[in-house]
């Protein structure tokens, strides 16, 4: 066991607290990808990593407490918006970051481990809320963008631009299982940039007539 | 225990065996509303149902063998698609199904139940697809319908047009974890629907210039 005394945020960042850490998220991506998060077992985490039971049950208390952890901690990797001086390039770099996420053997599984956990378990769910909070309301910037260089119209929403093109390939991935493409990425840039040019993400004021 | 020397299929439908499984359906059902997919167990459905442990274990083998046999019974009850007279009316039509079908307590837990249950297992995910590669065929026809009565260009895809109306629904409902409310499935009627015009969902051949 590594020091009850002290929380995770009070020890150095080269600590053994943050070592631990660092095998525990490790070794939980490993079981993910390998067992998905219905198999995933604390005692496999644990004896993977090299860290004691007790210490993996203490500070994660369930795999929900795992894959949550996980992505809190993938969120503060999550990359700046593109800037390519054109919305169409803005958003087919979205869509293939996206496309490279969930086609990533590694990355993906833990999405989709994610996406399970948030089902049935609330702190799994606050946790994917706010990681995909923050990335849309970093990738919107570049339709804000978009919006000052005249490429699309006055009022147009960027949080709802950049999820009209993530969701079709998220459709695919967890519920409707099928492949996703880069075509697939393509497509649903082009026909959400069709509607944006048309005004089709301008929000209205529910108020107006 | 029910006869084990008899399958399902060779049992007239309303006896006993159909009997049992109708309330095993049911208590898998109540049980996936109340507890989620991780929380669900075998002997609780048993249990729920009133039939023997070894009987459910023997049918349905694991709680994903139980989410399974729900989705292929769901796919039997699935409704033929709507024909309003005009494609918007009718991609509401599609909207509203699935607003309706997630936002209902029983039925979106065993959504979002399956969805999970799909992530890490095959048999799981196989039900899913089916059942959505033939609730998406079945609305497809609504496309061809506009696309004859001259709505929509020639060409127009209908699977992809709706699975472009669905898939924001469910990625707010499982990806994103925010609340999915009838704005949200007008806008996203909208949006199709303006690039659907554009001629945005026409399959190109690929090999064509």
């Amino acid at each position: 066991m590594d020091q009850p005394s002290r929380s995770a945020g009070t020890v150095r960042p080269g600590g053994r607290t943050a070592r631990v850490r660092a095998a525990v998220m490790d070794a939980t991506q490993d079981a993910l990808v390998e067992h998905g998060f219905h198999g995933l077992t604390m005692d496999q985490v644990a004896a993977r990593a090299g860290v004691g039971k007790t210490t993996v049950y203490r500070r994660w208390g369930s795999r929900a407490g795992l894959v949550t952890d996980l992505m809190n901690e993938l969120a503060t990797q999550s990359m700046p918006h593109a800037d390519t001086g054109d919305i169409e390039g803005d958003l087919m770099a979205n869509a293939l970051s996206v496309l490279r996420a969930i086609n990533d053997g590694r990355l993906g599984a833990t999405f989709q481990a994610m996406i399970a956990a948030a089902t049935s378990d609330e702190q799994a769910a606050r946790a994917l809320r706010v990681f995909y909070e923050r990335r849309i309301g970093e990738w919107a910037g570049t339709v804000d963008l978009a919006v000052k260089r005249g490429e699309l119209p006055q009022g147009t929403d960027g949080g709802e631009l950049i999820r009209a093109v993530s969701a079709p390939l998220y459709y695919r991935l967890v519920v409707t299982r099928e492949p996703v493409t880069l075509e697939d990425a393509e497509r649903s840039v082009a026909r959400a940039l069709v509607a944006a040019r048309a005004g089709a993400f301008v929000m209205r004021d529910p108020g107006a007539p």
